[in-house]
């Protein structure tokens, strides 16, 4: 299935994207992005590929006449920083596959831009999704579908523990690498420090298995280092920082019902797990892990293949089939 | 969500998911059976429950008065056992959630049967489906949903081995534990022996990626037993039949893109295994597997939660969302 694809957000996963549609054999009918540097030169010469003939446009009223059918979303990760702009590609009549990782599950957080948004979808006939790995895969919809053959769900639990070590510099520094615990706590007192997604994981897990009125609460914290580790980019001391311990968890009428756990350090192992207490009681391995970077470039393109077959509205992967087979 | 189902055969994976299906706070509205021993009974006496007020009967034509929502539907394998059972419940207006093997992708060995269900169930606006474990799960589902965040899928390898030594009694003479090899081939040449469903496995996770012009193919053999195994039901000497293997391959354009392997034989180890050659690569453990009876009851039970949020007609697994959230 070939579709035509328009390109929203021309940053590190924005170009991964778009070389994975081309690689899947999508056309590129068009792209948005806001920086000045890539604004009007061919869309194919940003992505260090051939030409396309396709001029990077900042304005969204582009979209109309490009006329696509999937706009593959990766500007930013707030709902209120993305609203005009999916409301855009609505009013275009294309889908929209988004890594916004708060699109994911955004019914509680804002509900006003959940309903606004929704009716604009269903209205014109489409699908606005959020996807990824985390939000999007690991912690909510692997779950969500592993319980699908599970008699009776006691409790989930799932953790995903991922060594930033192997991974770029930037995510090192990103999860406090190698700062001593005051520092972390500082950078944390101050904001817009850790995983971004936890508490949508955790609500679409509840949703998914019918869990009404869930609390959830959340925890932040550093992953101390038990040992030293060196890495190209930081230095790592015992008893320093290696990186962040994130935990949401899910309780059902005060009952602990599913925890949520995301490390993310230096040194820590390569690995997703899920383990299911009931009958019968089930417990995944990703060994090696779900590896982040590519594999929510892979969510985004593969998600536009499906949306279609997905009742209009502003959806959830839980509602998006596990494939469109085309009859 | 409560459902008002009707239980459509009271074998033992019948009994089961009726039981569940009430556990879940699901309404039974009626029953269907051919044994002579059931028919007239009330249903919750068979169930070796309270009694329900609800009598099995025989006759389809009592679908029309109970009005279900979905039948939970599990007389056959075969398709051309359950044409009619199908054929009634969708002209009840009922969604059917069948675990009929065949039936989890029907599409190929019977185009006529398949266009016959699927006209009729999108002129009722029902969905028909087939589901359970194996077909339905491990070898299909389970490794299209993992695919979700693969970029590039070059081959996808899934095992699946059961300790039929840990299962029950018929489970473990079904897969000829204790034959000699020479027996085993007999009752082979017999037909009727093995597993079903790994082709349909294999054409539902060819279709889920997106592999045009497949070749399936497939063999079935014995399992020998390396060591001397003792159950309460069956002697395994080593060198004797521990129980069976079989495989199905998918061949594209020549070239090998899946294998799926089942072994069930006594002392074999109970894992589900899928491995994704690709970007980024994925290897999935089931850490002792899916259990198999209660998990296909599980399935039929939790689809029938889900179905009135796919299209009407007849579906697959992998158009039936992770969950219907209700929104």
């Amino acid at each position: 299935m070939s579709l035509r694809l328009v390109q929203f957000g021309l940053g590190p996963i924005g170009q991964a994207c778009a070389r994975l549609a081309l690689d899947h054999g999508h056309t590129l009918v068009g792209a948005l992005d806001l920086d000045p540097d890539r604004v009007g030169r061919d869309l194919g010469e940003v992505l260090g590929r051939d030409a396309l003939g396709v001029e990077v446009a900042d304005d969204v009223t582009a979209l109309a006449e490009w006329a696509p059918d999937v706009v593959l979303h990766t500007t930013a990760s707030f709902l209120d920083q993305i609203e005009n702009q999916l409301t855009a590609c609505v009013a275009a009549g294309a889908h929209v596959v988004s890594s916004s990782e708060e699109l994911f599950w955004p019914f509680d957080r804002d509900p006003g831009f959940s309903d606004r948004i929704d009716a604009a979808a269903r209205e014109a006939g489409v699908v606005v999704v959020g996807t990824g790995v985390n939000p999007g895969f690991v912690m909510d919809l692997l779950p969500v579908v592993l319980t699908g053959v599970v008699a009776r769900v006691d409790r989930v639990d799932v953790s995903r523990s991922v060594d930033a070590g192997r991974r770029r510099g930037p995510l090192q520094k990103k999860v406090g690498a190698g700062l001593s615990e005051a520092a972390f706590r500082e950078r944390q007192a101050a904001g817009g420090f850790g995983h971004i997604g936890m508490v949508e994981s955790a609500k679409a897990l509840a949703a998914g298995l019918g869990w009404d009125d869930a609390e959830i609460a959340e925890t932040f914290g550093p992953q101390m280092a038990m040992s030293d580790h060196e890495t190209e980019h930081v230095t790592v001391t015992a008893g320093d920082v290696a990186g962040i311990h994130q935990t949401a968890t899910v309780r059902v009428g005060g009952e602990l019902r599913a925890s949520l756990t995301l490390t993310m350090a230096v040194g820590a192992p390569d690995e997703d797990r899920v383990v299911i207490a009931g009958d019968p009681p089930m417990t995944v391995v990703v060994e090696g892990g779900t590896f982040g970077d590519t594999a929510t470039v892979a969510a985004v393109v593969n998600t536009a293949r499906r949306v279609g077959a997905a009742r209009p509205g502003l959806r959830t992967m839980l509602e998006i089939p596990a494939a469109a087979t085309g009859r």
